[in-house]
């Protein structure tokens, strides 16, 4: 029987400022990536989010991201491994403090934004973050896109990976996401979406725009809660793979 | 016999910038207390500052402050408990992380700056702290100005405390430290400030500005290494409290 | 005939973070206060608050506040004089280059939230903030709560000023806003908050919460735009101004 | 006869922390180029060095940087033309209004760091950059690498520039520096330097690294204060420069 989990990003608000359903994407991810302070979330909001995380009995994880607040971490920065190492460390070992005073206990790490894309193609910030994981807590699982210098660099120095799909992205031939400067970056029609998910979840292979198909592995899918429109697509993907007997939970770590 | 514990604020540079003679001053102390990125520090800055005292055998403290990079965390902010709490947390967190996976041990907090004073006089602040550091982790130590709030806070919490004296700031006859703003609140004679150290160590009491006994309890001394004439005194003070029996180590935690 | 200006904050977006119905409280205003990125507001938000506001002749004034983005510049700080004259300067200043950019003139100052309080009841800062904005163009008008230590700061240095007055809060004898910590600071009926209005613009008193009469001058107004009720209030303050026959127009400049 | 003018960087403090040897660099140049708060520099370090300038008798310039004081804004972003556009305006704008303030002038502009490189090379953040200087203030001189986008983009506007050329640098036959990942990127050599700074001022070409004659307009020459050696060095060169009948002076705009 098949398996997947269903993660969201979470806890991006910021003082005064307030971002995405939390409350009501939770009911529909069996685990939640948290901002930590440096693209998003601040001390006061990872406190309530950890808190909210755990009252909803979803696996935690640490979402680090750039030290770039006001371009939400998407932005490139041209950071060295090191770099790269010392603010995935800073910000997972804070996160991880919320959640050890909650009374929980920290599951995994997915890096945000351009940190997530630039580690997926560089294998040098790859290994930098994957270090500061596994010194930090070698238990940890690592997200990362299916097929990436990420999963491979947690694979390396032996972390548990969680390979990551998306519902609504393009693949190329080479497994890669269609770049969003690109046409057909983004599947805009519903039914598309739910068909490419369930076929990556029960086949193991997308069909990329090329035409080709592309093996990938699929142990967790990329929710956004940041609207009606995306809480209404949750539910339906849900759905869908429910009605798949596709069997709906956390990645299963060493600890869990 | 008697013994004391020699601490000192490390790890204040923050990227191209330089502060403090971390390297110098490390011979002279048994503990040192790390900033953790809102008043001073950065995550690489952290990472060195943590590699450098596991190699000098210190004893290791978190050393959070406010939100003030610009202002050194030396401006008092209106905070609530709360805040206070969730700020301690998240630093402490990010330091812990360092240390651990340097593989080292995290030994105490000491609040930094306006956050240290504002620690001690007010109890809602200092039982924010308290809290924090006590779900994070019950074996930390907590080092607060001695007779002060925050130690009474960390005691109820059921904290093990370090009670901080200062060698060069003169005492008014509550206990508390005469005030920046007023005359007199620096000892400048260095023979003077000797010799108040090791009063305080070795008989629990200081003369007050007012003439008066204050009782206090000495289990750590600041010390500073910010400049040529701070490292030659701490050089005093260190030789002064050996040649006067005194041991000099680290304070003894549940863990150590 | 009477007059008065209604004026709101505009612009405190950052980032992805989006705060404020800008575009929908534009047309019961008649100057806006937009936020500088300290407390709130960035490069981009301010470009393009700027041209809204341009587009909307709304006369446009800065809003700078502490350097407390996560805690919305409400957060007391404790700075000096010098302290707030360098940073109403900077805030200022680049604000003034993004409406000269754009072909406007920059007519007035408003501190924000807790620079405001502070610079109301402390003459040493409000003499900074005054000397800062005089320096940088005499002709500006600052605004600040009506009697405070701002507007008497800003008169002895020569610039033109415009009292504020409040629709919501409740006043104490001495014409100080009855603090937000007491109960009843707050008016919570709208037809006490309108009458209160229609009383202080035309007759420049308002009844204290201890039942004596205060004077005060009613140049200009504060609205707010964070919500649909906000909204609505506004148009009813609107409109029972110019039933009662006020004109509504920005406070006049030298310059105007 | 050949005329040149020495611009340093300045006021590249912050908060608690200093850096670069401000005072002892100032008899040694024409042009400054202060930091405006976002790679270095803070309101009260701009007022300071502003001041200083004035004091000196030096043109004063902007020196505007990426949004990244943890790495001195040296770290690339990814930023689009807007974005320049946004934080080049906003920071002038905020040094201008201390220049202003202290009864000085503002002549020029210089991006810092990455910004410096990227507009270079990069014609549509060149442009953002030079439409930014040239709608606050069409007076103002644009400082940049001799022959590259940020120049041409500068005249292509209406502006006044003034070409870079770097005494410490070797140049590529195309006319760009020599990457700093490359080997000889440096000219280590005093006297090497010195002839090449000679050589570009009073035949307006230099030497490339591939052995062909590079054209070159050597405006103004980038001097740096940040060591007793860069100090000695600010003096050969000024000597050199002297003893060649070389005129040193700032830079002439159309405001002087």
């Amino acid at each position: 029987m098949y398996q997947v989990d269903l993660n969201c990003d979470l806890g991006e608000s910021f003082g005064s400022y307030t971002l995405g359903l939390d409350q009501e994407i939770l009911p529909f991810v069996t685990s939640v990536n948290i901002a930590c302070g440096f693209h998003a979330g601040d001390p006061a909001v990872m406190h309530k989010t950890v808190e909210l995380a755990l009252k909803n009995n979803v696996a935690i994880g640490a979402h680090p991201g750039l030290p770039d607040l006001n371009g939400f971490g998407r932005r490139v920065m041209d950071i060295t491994a090191r770099e790269a190492y010392d603010m995935v460390l800073y910000q997972v070992g804070a996160l991880q403090a919320f959640v050890k005073a909650a009374g929980g206990i920290l599951r995994h790490v997915k890096p945000h934004g351009a940190l997530y894309n630039m580690a997926a193609k560089n294998s040098f910030l790859a290994e930098g973050i994957a270090e500061a994981i596994y010194k930090l807590e070698p238990e940890l699982i690592l997200f990362g896109l299916s097929g990436s210098e990420i999963i491979k660099a947690g694979e390396r120095i032996g972390l548990r990976t969680a390979s990551e799909v998306f519902a609504d992205r393009t693949y190329q031939s080479d497994g890669s996401l269609t770049s969003r400067q690109q046409m057909n970056a983004l599947i805009t029609n519903e039914q598309d979406s739910i068909e490419q998910v369930l076929g990556m979840v029960t086949t193991g292979s997308v069909l990329s725009r090329q035409g080709s198909l592309v093996h990938l592995k699929a142990d967790t899918i990329c929710i956004h809660g940041d609207g009606a429109k995306a809480l209404l697509f949750a539910r339906k993907i849900r759905g869908a793979l429910l009605d798949a007997k596709v069997s709906i939970r956390a990645v299963k770590g060493k600890i869990s």
